[in-house]
């Protein structure tokens, strides 16, 4: 078999979601939300499904979806984007990363990264025969390294990888860091893959800003977006791809042969579910923001250092006041046999092997039921 | 750009079935079924989607389809399969392929394919790093040339891939040339990659045999199928993979990071529909074989040569009797615009840029109602 994929592990979301299962206990480790599921977008699904057509949607998408992404862009962002050249649905946002990722890169392009970063990125960038140069943020204030981030650019980089509102450490790039962020990818002519899933996920009166509607980014940036978060559905994989024509053409030739499409019913109810109104996209802000503050009270009540939290599903807090002894593996372990709840390991999200990767910080997902998070901080109070 | 991929053309599906809609024309291009499809499995879908849940799935699929997999591989072609380590859903097998490609293949690694061909597999192989020696069937027998496919073998040749029942040709490989072909793979150590995606339309009183049940193969083969083609719904992107737990291994980590997840009414469905009794299935077979008749019959008044079809959606013909003097996808523009009936050309399957290619033949799918068929032949008929 393949050496680049067979040393793999299973993804972490994976194993600890098993092992939750397995406890019984409390999942806060795999991002997906609870108890936020628009009744009337799924209706649309059941509607399309009961309607036809069952046979292949165009492999670019649905018009209505696309019509309504280009909206979309309109009405969020200011966008100008034309739905017939710039738009395309993929099976997921994962699915879209690849197709960027393998659309781009070429054998040999140097590819930069920053970690903490989502799980698929490194093994697709490898795949593709990419090189990936990372840069690092730290907990607890995940500031970006601009030196460092600047020496990770070359005559070879391809693109950047830049994930904001960013999994797990929960940080909205500022104006400043994204305009740092467009200037070194303008002077080296790198494209911009902007993974954007949290886009409807910033709280506290701010709102997401994609890298391609910052001045003279437009051309280069490939804003990938997800249904499955933007109406808590995530297993029904829809994703989209926001990209100039030209850097479109190839990442479409990718998808056209990874999926070729997705499944009409869904596709035809994400465009329904965008034409909702500005308290739907409002209100999910809000609740999330909600529980974000009463699992981080809690957290903080048994001790944890909870740190600050912008956007995503996600908290991250340091375990050491409590004075747990072994590492982040360890400790999301124990909690998830001992107490019943599970969280996810913030080192997993660094390249493995390396030195200096922060290993007393967990990443909890809020986005569950009130009642499941009350429980949860009342499992993990009584076993601290 | 990456040069793999900007260079390459839309799929010639997508390109006819533009045109046919443009041109109002019956498409008996692109390959997806009309009429067939079960409402019951419809249904099934409907109330998974109402009933939820509507997060992730596990990264393999849901435990009552790989099940229901396992159980289908029992009952039709007697695999022992264990449907915990030998049996993952993709979305869709254009996916499946995808990532057993990707899973399988190392850079460098030779890659044996036989012509005509799916038009996914070249740019995947490549994007893979793979290095494709193909062999070529030629119309009107299709036959398999057997020192051309030894000689194709290589002490670097990691796998073959197998189509069958083959598209466009609508071949079924014979148990001789199956113990053939598993033979070479034995003897230089290759597994065989199993497109089987057309495995319940087989005609005439045959039935598919799998690769993977041929002896000594059983560990070397992954074989793909299609819940789209078994239940006439192209749209639901649902495949399956079944392979040895460690030939599996790759080809999951690659579409763990390529989908991840397939969505789960469709899933669910589909384990529903794989319990439908034989008569299902073999009504299947039986109402396909009867529309292949009737196209075959009304193609071979209006003078065409059709060729044999033992499976798939696909009728082959000859146009050179009709006396048109241009190629195949001349021919195939040809009709569309002027006759309204589209199909394409059966060059558009074989490496673009060799010599020899055959282009006096036109796929028609057959998998269409009896009035779309009868007007399809009725308009060919008034025009030539
Ligand atoms: C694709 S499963 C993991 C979901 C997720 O985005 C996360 O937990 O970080
Ligand atoms: C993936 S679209 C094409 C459908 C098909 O399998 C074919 O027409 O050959």
């Amino acid at each position: 078999a393949n050496s680049l994929f067979s040393g793999l592990g299973t993804t972490i979301f994976s194993v600890m979601s098993h092992l939750a299962q397995e406890y019984g206990a409390i999942n806060l480790g795999q991002g997906f939300p609870e108890g936020l599921e628009p009744a009337d977008v799924i209706a649309a699904a059941a509607r399309s499904l009961a309607a036809g057509p069952h046979q292949y949607p165009p492999m670019m998408g649905l018009p209505a979806l696309r019509q309504a992404l280009a909206a979309h862009e309109k009405r969020f962002y200011d966008l100008d984007i034309d739905w017939q050249t710039e738009v395309m649905v993929t099976s997921g946002a994962t699915e879209a990363l690849a197709d960027a990722l393998f659309g781009l890169i070429e054998p040999g392009d140097e590819v930069v990264l920053i970690e903490p970063l989502y799980d698929s990125y490194l093994p697709i960038i490898r795949r593709a025969g990419g090189i990936p140069r990372l840069v690092r943020l730290e907990p607890p204030r995940w500031s970006l390294p601009r030196e460092a981030l600047a020496a990770a650019f070359s005559p070879r980089t391809k693109l950047i990888l830049v994930n904001s509102p960013m999994n797990p450490c929960a940080k909205v790039f500022s104006a400043d860091e994204m305009a740092f962020i467009g200037d070194l990818a303008i002077a080296h002519d790198a494209y911009i893959v902007c993974d954007e899933v949290y886009e409807h996920l910033v709280f506290d009166g701010q709102s997401h800003r994609p890298l391609m509607a910052q001045p003279g980014l437009r051309e280069r940036c490939v804003r990938i977006g997800s249904a499955g978060k933007t109406f808590s559905l995530t297993n029904w994989k829809v994703g989209y791809v926001i990209a100039a024509p030209e850097v479109l053409d190839p990442i479409a030739k990718t998808h056209q042969y990874i999926t070729f499409t997705t499944p009409i019913p869904l596709q035809q109810a994400v465009a329904e579910g965008l034409a909702k109104d500005d308290a739907y996209f409002a209100g999910l802000a809000h609740d999330m923001a909600a529980r974000r503050d009463r699992l981080g009270a809690g957290l903080r009540r048994i001790g944890f250092e909870v740190l600050d939290c912008a956007g995503t599903y996600f908290l991250t807090a340091d375990f050491r006041p409590l004075g747990f002894a072994g590492d982040d593996l360890a400790f999301c372990r124990h909690i998830t046999c001992e107490a019943g709840v599970t969280a996810v390991p913030v080192s997993a999200f660094y390249q493995p092997g390396q030195g200096g990767i922060p290993t007393s910080f967990a990443r909890f997902c809020f986005a569950k039921r009130d009642d499941a998070l009350d429980e949860a901080v009342a499992r993990l109070e009584r076993h601290f």
